[in-house]
């Protein structure tokens, strides 16, 4: 296929040049020795009409969610706007394409991941790539300056795909963001209560929350001897930590990235210490930290934090880390990243999924503050802070899917509550009408498309199913005027009276 | 914007033969000047570090949705899923772009209208256009022979935009489809079930269903004397009926399509009828179109289609109308539209959009059979008979947004239940450990992100964004050990015990 792209791509530029040639007039030799070209071109793909053996997949890196799929992904999309809402946030949406220059300049070398569409005349477009920059966009196009809003929408990477465990180039993003003027900290705790409320109650097995502050990193690397110009780079090798040993990120900042060997030392004892309140409260006394104004503005807000998280009762998983880094530019304050610990991930590892970074693989929530982006879409440059965060929803599809598949529980994928059937011949006219009885009632319903199904088929696809009601109508009971409720797991049968049947089906499905 | 992107294709082609020129050793007259027209073009954009004015704008013909939007949206899925679900459906979820390949032969003309991605090296792909060809891809690919199944995702279409209609290039849809082989117009009739409840749930005002079979045009054109190498064109010019009068399709038909008279004339006498079951039994009768026997199984499949649309109890908004062709080339047998009728559209009439096709606007939802497209995926060619009906979900959306507009009724456009709010400074703390209670009680709950807001600005927010409840916490309260919860709408306060709160909360909010 790749190949197949490519002669594509050769055709149409030489296609081009032949336009070019006969546009400009050129000699007629010349334009015969480009077409010429250009025949042998297609001539490699058979000529316009050869046809090739037709591909029956989706694009790579992508997949498509089967029913089973997509009963998991509604429950935990469930689980989080109802914690999104519970917080009182609105939601948007935005196109899942930009103009690229909207996106140019935002993501720093990741930027040659960007899907390009094909300019077929008009503007210059570009899938999303996150929904952090279309937020942007969007507040500062509208003049909003005060926002409270989540966002669940897919956004495109081309990057390179690791599907079993959860990476894909095309993929969920579910966003909260806070955008206003506030005091300190007060939306920053709220977005960590969410983290910590929503890993909670997806129940992915224990977890933490890690939080550091790029003033801090900032601060550290100034007193640490980090020239000003390798702050990015050695802030990226930090970030490497969550993979790597401390031996190894040492000898990047020192062999490639040309650190002095004691500046690196230095790091070395800070990025190594871990704790809460306390440790901010201790590095404000530090000798060496307290020399930088940005890291004890940076400290001072964590112990606020804190403050703020104990009123929220979740101190108890989250911890302050100074290696703590996280990649994107545009953090300018507190940083958190949520991550699974081994317990959590047990169901993947038993799938075996590359253990080569199964350390980082459990990081499944992260976010921070970024308090210039806005400004930079805004002509007059005015700022709106913000701070936000971003749920790793499809890891956590992975992990849930692969629980489900271990377990011997069944999901269902659809919610019918009740089976209309019938026990003899001729009687789909009377199913119909009792199916829209149903129907109309609100009930979940549904027959089988046949005529005469047998009985058996009819109970098999509840069992399949798993349909819990099935209701029967037969002969004896339309004159009796009544309808055999069967249960299913039991197949306990009773006689219900038409009159009675809705109200008797809701109060066996109303659990359900 | 759109000279930019040309003058930038331009340099591309440009700097690709340049490029050439080198790589076939041309000589340096050649290369030096295809180099000057290239410098030439870039001086156009002011060079390569020609800085233009920054566009603040979201990609043509798409748009954001706004909380408010966002919540109008949400209700009308929530009311077209809960009807999907009733029907058994389960749901699946594919790419946004396919391989272009995947696309390619399924449209007929309108192919052009289909966005394709740069190629950036590996697979050609293209947007989706609809979400049929991709459930057939899924069907044959998974070999999949029974589904009934909802799929609701945005498709992209580079159509001339209409904004004020719900003419978008990036737009939802919403289809539903039973694949599968069954006994005759069992699901099909339930097709027309949905597209009823539907529209009656949403409350869109009159509406009708039309109905027709694709063989009963293509006898009708038969026994006209329409000529088989013009059916498809002459049946697009039919499909034009419900924009045009049949004076003017009547002489597209002759004058430009080249049709005799009389055929014209005889076409005309049919696509006036409509009825019911009563007609479908008349034209079995009717000498010239009895003799077709494509539409003797139409009108057949039509009569049974109404007996089970009675049993549905749905026979007084659905239509037998000769007129109805749809477009796609798809489909096989019935074929189906939902139209407003002109009360439904009142709303949207008042705002002013354009007179000019105030008659077609009236489409909402249309479907049919397709037996053909699945096999046209599968390598042996194995089909599965599918019938499906698409909501048209973009122009509901916009008669809602109208609606919404007109009225008073005030939008919600979060789920906040109660603000925990203070009526002296220094309690930020006690605020926030209410707040915890309520939440941790799964209560929707928001504080101001202030130290010490006034007790005036807490209520203004209630009152702007819709919050029911107030839990003002002052020194008395806290010494008594209750809060004052007040009514937003009647200003009522009452103290309640600490320990009652959440009960008289979720009490007070049962309703919402």
């Amino acid at each position: 296929m790749a190949d197949q792209a490519h002669i594509q791509e050769a055709i149409k530029i030489q296609g081009q040049v032949v336009r070019k040639l006969k546009s400009e007039k050129a000699s007629k030799e010349q334009i015969d020795e480009e077409v010429s070209k250009l025949l042998q071109l297609k001539a490699q793909i058979g000529g316009d009409d050869g046809k090739h053996q037709f591909v029956l997949k989706t694009a790579k890196g992508t997949r498509d969610y089967n029913p089973k799929q997509m009963a998991i992904r509604e429950k935990v999309f469930n689980t989080i706007i109802s914690c999104f809402k519970r917080h009182g946030a609105e939601t948007i949406d935005t196109p899942v394409f930009e103009l690229k220059e909207t996106l140019t300049g935002k993501y720093g070398e990741d930027s040659k991941l960007i899907y390009d569409l094909k300019d077929q005349g008009g503007e210059l477009l570009s899938l999303r790539y996150d929904l952090t920059v279309p937020f942007a966009r969007y507040l500062a196009m509208n003049k909003i300056t005060n926002i409270k809003r989540y966002h669940i929408a897919k956004v495109y990477r081309r990057d390179n795909p690791a599907m079993t465990r959860g990476r894909y180039r095309e993929f969920y993003q579910c966003d909260f963001d806070i955008a206003g003027q506030y005091d300190a900290m007060i939306p920053d705790a709220e977005c960590l209560k969410i983290v910590h409320d929503i890993l909670n109650e997806l129940d992915l097995g224990d977890f933490r929350i890690k939080v550091n502050d790029r003033r801090i990193l900032d601060g550290m690397f100034a007193v640490c001897g980090v020239p000003d110009d390798k702050f990015r780079t050695i802030c990226s090798t930090v970030d490497k930590l969550d993979k790597m040993a401390w031996e190894e990120v040492r000898k990047e900042m020192v062999s490639e990235k040309g650190l002095s060997e004691e500046a690196a030392d230095q790091i070395g004892e800070y990025v190594g210490l871990q704790g809460g309140m306390e440790l901010a409260e201790r590095l404000l006394q530090d000798p060496k930290m307290s020399q930088s104004k940005q890291a004890c503005a940076g400290l001072t807000d964590i112990k606020l934090l804190f403050s703020y998280l104990q009123l929220f009762q979740v101190t108890d998983k989250v911890v302050f880390d100074l290696s703590l880094a996280r990649g994107l530019d545009y953090y300018t304050g507190i940083i958190y990243e949520g991550v699974l610990t081994q317990a959590g991930m047990a169901a993947e590892a038993q799938n075996g999924s590359a253990a080569e970074d199964s350390v980082s693989v459990g990081s499944v929530a992260g976010g921070g503050r970024y308090d210039g982006l806005v400004g930079m879409f805004d002509p007059k440059g005015r700022k709106v802070p913000c701070v936000g965060v971003s749920i790793g929803i499809e890891r956590i599809f992975s992990i849930l899917e692969l629980k489900a598949e271990a377990s011997a529980q069944k999901v269902r994928t659809t919610e019918v509550q009740v089976m209309v059937a019938s026990a003899q011949k001729n009687l789909l006219e009377e199913r119909l009408k009792l199916l829209t009885e149903l129907w109309n009632a609100g009930i979940k319903a549904e027959v089988m498309y046949k005529k005469n199904p047998k009985l058996l088929s009819q109970l098999q696809h509840c069992e399949d199913s798993g349909i819990p009601l099935v209701a029967i109508l037969g002969e004896q009971e339309l004159k009796d005027g009544v309808v055999k409720l069967r249960a299913v797991a039991t197949r306990e049968e009773a006689d219900i009276s038409r009159a009675d049947l809705i109200a008797e089906i809701r109060r066996r499905t109303s659990e359900a």
